[in-house]
């Protein structure tokens, strides 16, 4: 297991240090795209006469909306997967049967080359015991 | 497109006024969900003290954690269905090979059939002239 991180981040002008496994990257990934909703809530004219706390509750508000929609996006995405997963195992059962019968039909041509080929044989057989009876 | 509703919710203890074109269901599992965040960082020994800013800040971290991890799956996800699609493409051209294939040994199934009815015809003529020579 790695070691615990402590990472500074800037969120609404505060310094805040944070310790964690994540790493520092990801924090600031995390730190930046909350300072970008907080800066969209207070640049917005309907809520920048409102109080920090009622600003605040906005940002979880449309962070939490954000997660939710990557969470529908996770459950659409998983439905799909399970679509996937069987016209894949449809498609494997398809080629399997298609398989058997190619290997059928094949043996079934081998076998009748075989079969052509003694008939071939006979028909040389009569026609040199014709041509025998002839001459007689 | 849908009309704007007007939903209450209770966040933190404090009543909000939301209007949006999300339903009253979804927005209440949204502010239920904060609650739950807020909740988290109020009972944690380690923030209890700390200013409600403060707090906020963390409730918007975790949030913003949560978000950042449904939108990793996401990715991870994406990369899935892509490697399925890939995978189906493959599975699609094997089956559409080996079909053609059978039905190319299904017809020489089918013209050999013919071959050998000849070549049964060929030999019953031969026996019968046979047959009718030994007589003379």
């Amino acid at each position: 297991m790695s070691s615990k991180n402590l990472t500074e981040v800037i969120i609404d002008g505060k310094i805040y240090e944070l310790s964690g496994y994540e790493s520092e990257e990801y924090l600031q990934k995390v730190a930046s795209y909350i300072n970008g909703k907080i800066g969209e809530v207070k640049k917005d004219v309907r809520f920048r006469r409102m109080s920090p706390e009622v600003q605040r509750t906005l940002v979880e508000l449309n962070i939490a909306d954000d997660f939710y929609k990557a969470k529908k996006q996770v459950d659409l995405l998983e439905a799909e997967l399970d679509n996937k997963d069987q016209q894949l195992y449809n498609l494997k059962c398809e080629l399997i049967a298609t398989q058997i019968r190619l290997k059928a039909s094949e043996k079934e041509v081998t076998n009748m080359q075989k079969e052509i080929v003694d008939y071939q044989k006979e028909i040389i057989r009569f026609e040199t015991e014709l041509r025998e009876r002839s001459k007689k």
